[in-house]
């Protein structure tokens, strides 16, 4: 049906002749097209004005000549649907009344998404409607465990010490939270898909600062509880946790199709451990991007060759590409990808 | 010689009864003993004045029965001596004139570190004085990476985005740079152990954030260069990198004795890829203190199954304790592991 099957073949781990690769924030501040697109309106605008998610949406399509468009989003869009106050400032996401206790909890609705969210899945159709079948339509929700850690500590943390003394010392708090964020993110999944995406992405961006042991205890168990629901809906579901070497059993053990790893645990050694059992999705430490493209190139042979022959691969960077990338080189990585990965196919 | 030999037998990998504990930054805020003794002076002076040093290591010893005294310090104290600016605020520390450029590299000095640093090697006369053979003293200081990442960042970073930068725009520079710094911190260390310190650990905190492969360039050479020049001095030696997890085989490789972890990887699984070859020490991840003292117990249980029987294991945090820990939750970990490690022995 589509006319660029590689990244839905590789979730399958079907076979492709060359290794497909998209980028997480394909569509963000490194683009000087994305750059024009803000100075009209603020981020959460461009989230929520779907003719204009679908012009971010479509930039890397036309720029990068990657193999998977992404719904342009935020992880953090079911959360403002449940009740709290969210803006964007230059240095991230800021949550208004950040949640210290029971009555908070207690406070926050499960939403009836297809209402509140309807913007998105405008945005997916439209997307839809311009992409005529030449690439995937990629989906994506913040993970309960991270939304949480928005939730609690009101911004992007650099240690996330409130959410886990909560963690630690409520756990019952958290579980009732987690609960209704599982529901609401179940709920904005299987409505993404049925609007049209043909994959999509859980990002649990910071259940990597957990042990193996507390991911099993409070994000493990949603994460599971969100796949087996979404898997009528049949299609792959992908996995990202930051820092997530340490989990990767747990990962694959969650029932997604795809697990993406950022670029601290060695792909080959990630391959060995879960390999048999999901894709792997990675691994470039978004800073190469910082070098020059023979650089590049260089480590994205490396990359390759550590994942060698074989199906399963979607290459990616180990997080969001970052603001004062100069665009050739994303468009450099790209071009490598496909060009040196052919002879592993 | 000591009367509590815990530690440095587990360094060694000797049999133990009971598994020693000590914690990283046990000296600190979250003491009100501290708290009074940082009213009289600021964080700088009380490194750089060896009665006070004396006064701050010496309190965990009385109020915490740990099995290793650690030398009141900070990591960056060297980088002080080679001619940066350092400072301390509430958020942490701040260097001045942040390095960006081939000048600032080659105008930073390798010390004359006796003379510089003479407050350190006095204050470590003056422990051991009073510890009287009661525990060994551990002295400690900041890797070349890592003490790197604070005179390019210029503060402790969340993204470490500028030293990374550098490492893949300008490796040349930070080449020249973790030379000098290796230099230092090799002749730091030497007169630390000659005042009378029986172990020393490498904080390589940040280098967690770096691929394997990348660790391997820019931080591996430079410790096994500092491990060799140290081993003649006949002490052990500790290597701590936070989420080092993916880099555990590296930085056993790196020849030291004992390699420190956080949370984020299982004991069981670390011992296991590298516990043939090197003690290991941790790994609680410090939030756990923040809840009861049994769900501390049977936190400390889990790692000390996890770790099992044999020898070789420090019991540490994964990374520094937290300045608003309750105390009597630091006291009951320290009692904990003691009762609770026997049976493993």
């Amino acid at each position: 049906m589509l006319k660029n099957e590689l990244f839905l073949k590789a979730c399958r781990r079907e076979g492709v002749d060359q290794t497909p690769v998209w980028i997480m924030r394909q569509a963000g501040r490194y683009m000087k097209e994305y750059r024009e697109l803000r100075k009209k309106v603020d981020f959460l605008t461009l989230c929520k004005t779907p003719e204009l998610a679908l012009e971010a949406s479509m930039l890397p399509v036309e720029i990068l000549k990657i193999d998977a468009a992404i719904l342009f989003s935020d992880i953090l869009i079911p959360v403002e649907a449940m009740g709290m106050d969210l803006s964007f400032t230059d240095s991230g996401p800021v949550l208004g009344n950040p949640i210290q206790n029971e009555e908070q909890v207690e406070s926050l609705t499960v939403p009836l998404v297809e209402e509140k969210l309807f913007f998105v899945f405008d945005a997916i159709r439209l997307i839809q409607k311009t992409l005529e079948g030449r690439l995937p339509l990629l989906g994506f929700s913040g993970a309960p465990y991270t939304l949480a850690t928005y939730m609690v500590e009101g911004r992007t943390s650099s240690n996330f010490y409130k959410i886990k003394k909560l963690l630690f010392s409520r756990p019952d708090l958290v579980h009732t939270l987690f609960k209704k964020l599982t529901e609401t993110v179940t709920r904005y999944l299987q409505l993404q898909i049925r609007a049209g995406v043909q994959a999509v992405q859980l990002f649990d961006t910071w259940a990597g600062t957990l042990s193996p042991e507390t991911y099993r205890e409070f994000a493990l168990p949603y994460t599971q509880q969100i796949v087996e629901s979404l898997r009528p809906e049949g299609v792959p579901i992908i996995l990202y946790v930051n820092g997530g070497g340490g989990l990767l059993e747990l990962m694959a053990g969650s029932g997604v199709d795809v697990v993406s790893i950022d670029w601290r645990v060695d792909i080959k050694e990630a391959k060995e451990r879960i390999g048999s059992r999901v894709c792997l999705q990675g691994n470039l430490d978004p800073c190469f991007l910082y070098g020059n493209p023979a650089n590049i190139r260089r480590e994205v042979k490396r990359i390759l060759e550590g994942f060698g022959r074989g199906n399963g691969h979607i290459f990616n960077l180990g997080h969001g590409i970052l603001p004062d990338t100069p665009v050739e080189n994303a468009i450099a990585l790209v071009e490598a990808v496909h060009e040196e990965s052919r002879c592993f196919h």
